[in-house]
């Protein structure tokens, strides 16, 4: 049998959250490369015969180049093995699938895309907010706080004048930094916003506030994702926040109160 | 046992592209609601012991209003019943999630929301289409054809501006005026795209052109999606559509082969 190399998307965190073909793919592949960010819960679903190996950014002190990375994948698809290129959320947005699609076009290597459930829609569903609504947003715009060299904040400035709701992939633990490009853009210091960190797992976690005191939200763990828009007030009460953190957190829970009583 | 609502994503279209939750829920359910468009692969999966209810703007020639629907989820968890509604692509999504939770919130009556993949990420991965990469584009926006009322083209302009690759969700039948609207809001007639109707089901197809020649693209059958920029260029080449046209469509190959040639 001839080797094949499936992009699969890892969706947002929890396991259920694969696609039933994904996971499929991750019980019956020999051979698997994955992010650093998928999570272990994901990785156990993985058969017992599979060649396992992280090519994260972050594992460890040295980093695998995406040549590296492409070399592997062909390779092992050339060797005969069915590889699973396990990419956290979806493979096609922020993630050099289109790179790894190139590398396996060149080398005639047989490929499939996976599509999964990227982390944005993860972090909408447990923070409940609708990142469309009629009332207030008729688009979402996907962007990445780290920005490819050569880029410039009037990309911001022309998306943040559409209307639409912004979605920040890593946009870093420097809230400041990034609230004060999301001013620069144009948006006022009420603009309601949201930090959503580890969605879907266990130790999710939604920080409610606005672009003004952003600088001042607590550091959630990575992964994050900011929601910038009026349609963050269509999101989960107050209160069912207050819960969460209690459960987990309860300084943040004491703070969190103390704000309100304010 | 309390009823309970999972506003649940079909994903979009092939029933392996559901989530493992949302799989497991509709397995599940005492009453499954469901948009139009879920396909009947889907519909399969549904225990046969439940209530299915095609709630869909299109089913016949009466439309169910936004408040039946609501009525319907409402009442069916207070009697006790587990409840899927199941909206494709992701629930919260370009439709009416938000005001579907809202309407739960009122009424007091536990609900969930399960996240899906959204139809763009479907599209692209079957066109191959990269919705962000580093050489070409670093955001991605998903906006509607249909907009809602009192919304206007100044809103393409900011977004086209931006440089962000664009994602139309049911863009329509009418390429001409969806061309007009993409030259006017800024956009030259070069500028690459990609119609892609029915992604990710036995009868998906791609046709790849420009904003210019839009308005001559056969007419797909829906539900469709246009993605427009730079990184259509990094797609599937066009050989391949010309083998799919061909198992496809004899006339649209021909043609196909007529323009490679010119």
């Amino acid at each position: 049998m001839s080797g094949k190399v499936y992009l699969v998307g890892a969706g947002p965190g929890d396991p259920e959250l694969l696609t039933v073909k994904a996971a499929r793919l991750l019980r019956n592949a020999d051979a698997v490369l994955h992010d650093d960010l998928v999570s272990t819960g994901i990785l156990q679903l993985i058969s017992a015969k599979a060649v396992v190996t992280n090519v994260g950014k972050r594992c460890g002190t040295k980093a695998i180049r995406q040549e590296e990375i492409n070399f592997l994948m062909v390779n092992l698809a050339l060797a005969g093995l069915q590889v699973a290129r396990l990419k956290s959320g979806d493979p096609l947005l922020f993630g050099r699938g289109g790179e790894e699609i190139e590398a396996l076009r060149k080398a005639g290597v047989d490929y499939e895309v996976v599509p999964g459930v990227t982390s944005a829609l993860g972090a909408a569903a447990i923070a409940e907010i609708p990142l469309t609504d009629r009332r207030a947003s008729s688009a979402v715009v996907f962007v990445t706080g780290h920005q490819a060299p050569g880029k410039n904040d009037s990309d911001w400035t022309a998306l943040v004048n559409s209307g639409a709701t912004l979605v920040v992939y890593m946009p870093g633990a420097k809230y400041g930094e990034v609230a004060e490009r999301l001013k620069l853009a144009g948006l006022t210091g009420e603009t309601p916003c949201a930090i959503i960190s580890r969605a879907t797992t266990p130790e999710q976690k939604v920080h409610r506030t606005t672009v003004r005191e952003l600088i001042a939200a607590p550091k959630l763990p990575a992964p994050t994702l900011l929601v910038v828009g009026q349609v963050v007030h269509f999101g989960a009460a107050g209160v069912r926040d207050l819960y969460q953190m209690m459960a987990g957190d309860c300084k943040q829970a004491e703070e969190r109160r103390a704000q309100l009583r304010d």
